[in-house]
């Protein structure tokens, strides 16, 4: 089968290799749609970063480059063993999230399976392949049949829907009612947005410096306020838009010094920060603010089963809407090299998520 | 009446100034013991950091250096207005704190008044004095009668035990059974020792480089380990007391940057991070680890009503055993320079908590 297998920076290549064995538990997915992940983008950009090396194999399965990328993904249950639950042909996203399910893993055993210590990829750290292919071999237990209202072209992007809805999560508290700011109008920030309509926040603010992701964002009908943190002073229009208090809690999706500072000065006292970016260097909280806010800094680190099941509960009643929007352009696999990545790091605000499919005929051709 | 007056770094003098007029809802208070606090000895050596200067009043009162110092205080109701429900004579402890309480103030309406924009001290940024002197004024609202059982004599001591409790309260959930470490041995550290120890705590380490403070602290029978940082490694050491899994909460009392990194390694995955220090520098957080651990950062400022009343209720019950050990010398108000804040500036790691009295005569004399 066609797969674009990961080699280091700069280098992916689509190779001829077998269709991947699957064990008990498990099934064979024929991949209908994969999206390029900011992750997959920075492991070709910068990489590798978390995908293990030969030199530094996964601690806990062994896996190493070069490896089948992609992990948002949808398909249909192409083979199943004896017994299973499913059925060949049903429609199925795949949770990506691998965890070691130890009896003697502290985090495993209370559900929180995300902090796993152990913690694997399909399309990236974990055996069993990826969504960038044409097959991919996954666990039972990481399968969600798709709700009969998502339509199979626009699946894919549950994916980072569900790493929104885990974002959201991790605040630990109702937000309806809330003012929230985000900062950053990429894939995750636009999810967001999308999930805090749905849980009725009072005021969402997007803050985010390229006008077409502004536009786009805008287009969505999402948001209340969206604004150019160049042109205008974040911390004041936050507090104009909330009679002086300041926003609730920040979804910063952008991992810049700058923006962390202007988040700071625009949320409440007793407010909240989430960090969901990725950062190449250590946050620097000011700590005046820090204190004297009584800031409750959080993070965000990949998502569960409860997560996945929320965003799947929440489509199923059609509470998610314009989701489909986020995805800018469909490329084929073939071409997902120069089409994908590439078209990525040449014009990464021209778009939200990129989709690519083994099925489709390369437009090189 | 006798007072010591802050008028800038290094500049403490001992004046006769007015008795403080009390006003409507007010009583005098005459002073019998106030604690030197870390941030009086931080405005001593560095200051003024937090209190006002003439070019600089306080926003709300408009109050400004010189000022009365010390909000670490006990003493006797001196004199009530008609109708109060206080007598002269009463043994009370004053929360020093004092908030805008405007119904626009959207955290002190929601009873987080220790949060308020316009937030005020006794003893720095405020009228009515300070715990430094022989009188004092202060609001009904922030007087609290002591237990029959507590001694006026070590009273002084509520007031860290106070910020210890809203520290653990910030946390927002009982940590009973959990594994905790305390970096720090000084006042608050050995305050939280005491009140994590009342509920009922699974493990308490402490973390402290001073010989001195660790073995005050090793006396005081509060934890189950008492550590140097520089001979021994703290993550490792947190691991092996918790089977491999990390502490579940830091309160970080230290504020230096090789402490927080040593903490970050010996969290566990789902931990919390608690800021209780006074920072020089931002806080540079190592973003894998915060990341990959999901690492809950938390900061505590000041106190509530609500945290004196658990305090006073755990005192009273007699659930706080030991505090009056943190007292380590008491000296006269006259003395309060040389023998006070020289002292701790020459020796802070022999002391704990130094109490003043202006009923003490001058050991100089």
């Amino acid at each position: 089968m066609k797969a674009a297998r990961y080699y280091g920076k700069g280098d992916i290549r689509i190779e001829d290799i077998p269709v991947p064995e699957f064990g008990d538990g498990q099934c064979l997915i024929e991949v209908e749609w994969c999206g390029i992940c900011g992750s997959d983008l920075h492991e070709y950009v910068a990489g590798p970063i978390g995908i293990p090396t030969p030199e530094s194999p996964h601690p806990w399965n062994g896996s190493h480059i070069p490896a089948t990328l992609g992990h948002e993904f949808c398909g249909r249950i192409s083979k199943v063993n004896a017994g299973s639950r499913f059925k060949e042909g049903q429609i199925v996203m795949v949770d990506p999230h691998i965890a070691c399910r130890q009896s003697t893993c502290h985090v495993c055993k209370v559900g929180k399976d995300h902090l796993c210590p152990n913690l694997a990829f399909l399309g990236g750290s974990s055996l069993g392949g990826g969504g960038l292919s044409e097959y991919a071999a996954v666990d039972e237990e990481y399968l969600h049949v798709l709700p009969q209202n998502v339509d199979l072209e626009n699946a894919a992007v549950i994916e980072p829907l569900v790493v929104a809805s885990h974002v959201i999560d991790v605040v630990g508290k109702s937000l309806s009612g809330l003012d929230i700011l985000i900062v950053g109008g990429g894939p995750i920030g636009i999810a967001l947005a999308s999930l805090l309509k749905a849980q009725d926040a009072a005021f969402i603010i997007l803050s985010e410096p390229a006008s077409r992701r502004r536009n786009q964002a805008f287009d969505l009908q999402l948001m209340q306020k969206v604004i150019d943190p160049r042109a205008e002073n974040l911390g004041e229009v936050c507090r104009q838009v909330t009679t002086g208090k300041g926003v609730d809690v920040v979804f910063d999706c952008a991992g810049i010094q700058a923006a962390l500072e202007s988040a700071f000065e625009a949320i409440a006292y007793g407010g909240t920060y989430v960090n969901v970016a990725m950062w190449d260097k250590p946050l620097m909280i000011p700590f005046y603010t820090f204190f004297r806010k009584e800031i409750k800094i959080l993070s965000s680190c990949c998502y569960n089963k409860a997560d996945f099941q929320r965003v799947m509960k929440l489509m199923s009643e059609g509470r998610l809407q314009g989701y489909e929007k986020m995805i800018t352009s469909r490329v084929a696999l073939d071409d997902v090299v120069t089409k994908g990545f590439e078209e990525l790091v040449a014009r990464k605000d021209d778009h939200v998520k990129i989709l690519i499919s083994p099925k489709l005929a390369s437009s090189a051709a």
